[in-house]
């Protein structure tokens, strides 16, 4: 069975690949043709924008070079989903073998793990990112405002994969979840992952495909793109002027300062004070967080004093503004900190240790519908300690050292992914493990550790998230401001008709683009169902155990809808940009971009945390651990029932339209960002 | 039992009308004294801000004249919510009544004082503006830059009092119909409004105070502050300048024509086409919304070119704006059919007449999970022809005559706002006259027609909703354009920290505003089911309808929630902005107020028609009028069961939170206005 799992979810991914390359080649000819316009396919070389006096490469060859940054983002994208996928679906057979040992071990494999999976991404992230800034480096010579202009194809690369990674694994794993649990665990009352039900061996794929594959890709998205809007504004800023390579380099250097610091920091839970007990995981996992926080600090300390001259200047639309090294500090500072208080708000509204994810629970006593009701006001009301937290760090970084600051804050933020990485990919890891050893008939002693380790994970996994969404909105303003500067444009006011045109329209892209991924989950989970029900009534002696599930039939529901209905979402994030930009020109397109940051912020994160709490208000009554929990159980009560319905809705939520929304506002401005040049030379057919 | 529910509803208007006092009393001290500070109490004329050379008003006048225009906006908008109830309750009974005689007497019955109601609160508003301005005028002679600015406290009084009737009267209806329909449906399995019910007073007065109180403060409120809005920005233009004052009161006689056309509207479909059966009521409502649309369009040509000069100028943020009277035709008649769009795709979201309403009743085959995913879904995919309306509306009239062509255009919508009012209160008054009749223990006969007439009227509540939330949209960015013009700010630039940050952060408050509301509505419901549960264990021989409930112990559940619940939201809108532009000033107040227009706007839509959908959904299945709803119900189903479920849910989204979000995008909009002097002299104590 755990080979069957392996090989359903390459055979996923294979089919899947299949369908992103078609796509990734379609696009890069579009990128090519785009921007090879800006000058007619001149090959005549240009007076620079920003360096005054000099000449620059042609546009052609920053078309060239730009898809080249496109394809090499979005191969490194693909690999880095893969690779995750593979060291989880062997880590996951290694924690359900590990377990017989005990807790410690099991916990160490797991994590030990994760962490491999985060070092791996974001050590491959900054490698390929390197060797590509070399390699450009040979043609570009000095021309360094096209040289970091092409590398902006990277971060849209990577994004565009991770986008339908997101979209299409949400849909898949939620499809499978959703039909599972609704079948299995409401009309079957047989436990979860048991392999009677025929579409375990679908949810466990899509465990790996959706939760480990995307968010990997997801933040390595990010990573790429802070880092590429880092170094855009820094080639046009004076270290450009300089040619300072080791100040352009600044933002690799604090990624892999980074790197050191989570690798420190992980020998702090695996070695230095080992878990013992299940009631030391969450602890120990929060702990990393903090260390890894307190340690990068120190580490940005220092790199920015090595690596920056004390005073320089910074692009700031049209200007230069006065920048000194502490400034920068500063900003790295505040988004690692701002990360670190988005990650705890995270933990407060989703962790059944507090009151009120225990509200909702007690909300289960009067039916689903309460549950529902207060699940979403709690979602609603998680946003706000967040949404301070960054427009703060907006505030100040964007006040010490315009988009550079931003860009640098997003990637103090980013710069402990290691351990974030690490931290979220155990959840999944254990979970998987759980349902190995289930579907394998091992002893329920393994089991019942296994399913520990699961619940301490449960809420990591939605401090992952709350990062991954903190960290998108900083990159996308970043971006934004990228591809402002990089349009010409100096000033985007609220009181003109074209920018709040685009505003309003911008805030509406969230939720048109939500609607779509949970009624695909929706309609894919209304046949997986019927299918499942199918099984049960027509395959004889299934219920009893004595006869083997059509498992290949819900595999191929999942991966039908997700490969057919992962495409509308991804053509609406790909497209508005697109022709926004053309038609309306630049200013629509900054006011669409900045509305769905401001509208999309706020859904992202109130639907993953509304979910999250569903699923720990459920696991709460399920885990029965005080007197109030006992009240509310066991399994199978009414009060149950209704966490459970609770926790299906939440799935989509959480798992599908919530984490990919991170990825349409992050993934709109890097397209914008890549496409300035031709919008600023053709842009805004209509209106102009 | 009729009495009893006019009487509580009456007491429980006059227990908030106490506390509502209370706080108009001190929120005018408020305003006196920011106000009266900007020139620190000065009794000395100044120099006018607009018109150079000549002098205006002190400061001092100004904030005694604001004010007064408070209370009095305040004092008309609480009359004008108690006469709507009122009219409203009598109206419930005649209607019970006149079923008697047949489907078209009780719709007649029911539309007209639907339509008295409209006619009423419309001319009331507009009579007392007329007077307000001719009195403040014998005071202010030739400085209308201090009367219209005075002026503007109308609005603020008006909407303040509209965000408490609506948040109050909200979480009052919907704590009592939440609680009532848990243990009466749900767990009794006894009828809607059966007398046995203790909930069931509670119930009905909800909806009184709330859908038809609130509403129609809500719609009265748009309607003062639009006309607040255009009059400001036509005192600082040409038309102030040369003293022009038919043109000044162009959105005057712009309401007025809406008026005549309203009524002339309103005989068609009491006079000129009787309504004989209940097929026909669906179709003679939207017939309504279109000929007032298409009269309304010929009024305002008429109008335009009689009340204003061919050419003038209008202030556009610093400069004066060249505008042709034909452009500010265009700008209504942009806003009228802007309106009549957004009524129709809420109806084609909302009704069951349409497949995305059956696909949602189809989904609860599978559960309330099911249900709610789908629900959600469409409440999202439904904010999409809605924005791009509103964008678009936006897009011209601010083109064509700057902020005052938004204005204008708010107030092209609200035209045809008496007829909305009508269609809107026809279906409280329906469902509240069957109420009555069940109560009564009327025969069955009438209680099908007054269900029938409830049913066709269903849909048009929600096409009121649309219309409220797309006019809101309109006059907060009216007013916000104002309040920009009143700081004396030209230009809000997304590219700079303050305003991003405020951005951010407004975006937040449609969110944190929601869960605030939905969360009281779920713990008053919480208590509600618990006395009902209570009553029907403890009161021997209720349930067989010998003994009497306790109806009294329920109405002072939900008075007691919705006044101690009511105060935070209330909190929350006022002290943002006054906050915000205190200590951070007018920049960082702008970003607020486009973030949590840009954000209010989607949550408001899509809140009000999920709630709407499930709804209808639910009733799709009772009535069980085709096959696919025949294999659906019937009523107790398990898809039935999941259907009330989700109705459920919709209700605090529905009739609570969405709603109350347009008066919370507005009322900070108007209170900015009204306080904007004072930021601009004192504000931003801490960033500036």
């Amino acid at each position: 069975l755990l080979f069957q799992v392996l090989h359903r979810a390459n055979s996923f991914l294979f089919t899947q690949y299949k369908y992103l390359a078609a796509f990734t080649v379609i696009f890069a000819v579009v990128i090519f043709l785009f921007l090879g316009s800006v000058h007619r396919f001149s090959t005549a070389s240009q007076p620079c924008q920003y360096t005054k006096g000099k000449t620059c490469k042609p546009a052609l060859a920053n078309a060239v070079f730009t898809t080249m940054a496109f394809l090499l983002g979005a191969v490194t994208s693909v690999v880095s989903g893969f690779l995750g996928m593979r060291i989880a679906t062997f880590a996951n057979a290694r924690t359900t073998l590990e377990a017989r040992r005990g807790i410690g071990a099991a916990f160490a494999t797991a994590f030990r793990s994760g962490a491999v999976m985060g070092f791996l991404l974001s050590s491959l992230g900054l490698l390929v990112l390197y060797v590509a800034i070399k390699l450009f480096g040979l043609y570009y010579h000095d021309d360094w405002e096209g040289l970091y202009e092409s590398i902006t194809g990277y971060g849209l690369g990577g994004s565009s994969m991770a986008l339908f990674g997101r979209v299409g694994g949400g849909i898949y794993t939620k499809a499978a979840d959703v039909g599972a649990d609704l079948v299995g665990k409401v009309e079957r009352n047989i436990p979860e992952d048991d392999p009677r039900n025929p579409a375990v061996i679908a949810d466990n794929v899509g465990d790996n495909v959706g939760d480990i594959a995307g968010m990997g890709s997801d933040l390595f998205g990010s990573y790429a793109e802070s880092t590429c809007a880092a170094l855009f504004v820094a080639s046009i800023s004076s270290f450009g002027a300089d040619h300072d390579f080791a100040a352009v380099c600044y933002p690799l250097l604090i990624s892999s300062a980074g790197l050191v610091v989570c690798l420190v920091t992980t020998l702090f839970a695996t070695d230095f004070f080992k878990v013992k007990t299940v009631r030391g995981v969450a602890p120990a996992l929060k702990l990393q967080l903090i260390i890894s926080t307190a340690l990068m600090t120190v580490a940005a300390l220092v790199v920015t004093f090595a690596a920056l001259p004390a005073k320089f200047t910074m692009f700031d639309f049209g200007e230069q503004k006065q920048v000194k090294n502490w400034h920068v500090f500063f900003c790295v500072a505040i988004g690692l900190w701002a990360g670190l208080a988005i990650g705890f708000t995270t933990e407060y509204f989703t962790s059944n240790a507090y009151s009120p994810v225990r509200d909702v629970a007690d909300s289960c006593r009067t039916g689903a519908a309460t549950n529902v009701i207060f699940g979403l006001a709690l979602g609603y009301k998680s946003v706000i300690v967040p949404l301070l937290a960054i427009a703060l760090s907006i505030y100040v970084s964007f006040t010490l050292a315009s988009i550079y600051g931003i860009a640098i804050a997003a990637l103090g933020m980013l710069s402990t992914v290691a351990t974030g990485l690490a931290i979220d990919a155990y959840g999944p890891i254990s979970d998987n493990a759980g349902g190995i050893a289930e579907m394998a008939g091992m002893s329920r002693r393994i089991r019942q550790r296994t399913d520990a380790l699961d619940a301490a994970g449960n809420t990591t996994a939605a401090i992952g998230k709350g990062f991954a969404i903190g960290s998108a909105a900083l990159v996308s303003l970043a971006l934004f401001g990228a591809f402002v500067s990089r349009a010409g444009v100096t000033v985007i006011n609220v009181l003109s008709p074209k920018v709040f045109a685009g505003m309003l329209a911008g805030g509406m892209l969230p939720y048109w683009f939500s609607a779509m991924t949970m009624k695909s989950v929706g309609s894919a989970a209304l046949k997986m169902v019927e299918e499942v029900r199918r099984q049960f009534s027509t395959i004889p002696g299934l219920m009893e155990g004595r006869a083997t599930p059509d498992y290949a039939s819900c595999v191929r529901i999942s991966t039908d809808a997700s490969l057919r209905e992962m495409m509308p979402p991804g053509a609406l994030v790909l497209l508005a940009p697109l022709v926004v930009g053309t038609f309306f020109g630049v200013h629509t397109l900054a006011g669409l971009l900045a509305g769905a940051l401001v509208s999309g912020v706020q859904v992202a994160i109130s639907a993953s945390n509304s979910g999250g709490a569903w699923d720990n208000a459920k696991k709460y009554i399920e885990a029965g651990a005080s007197e109030h929990a006992k009240s509310l159980g066991p399994k199978g009560s009414e009060a149950h029932m209704a966490a459970v319905i609770g926790d299906t809705i939440g799935d989509p939520l959480k798992d599908t339209s919530g984490p990919s929304l991170n990825i349409l506002i992050k993934l709109m401005a890097v397209e914008s960002l890549v496409f300035a040049p031709f919008f600023a030379a053709h842009g805004g057919l209509i209106v102009n």
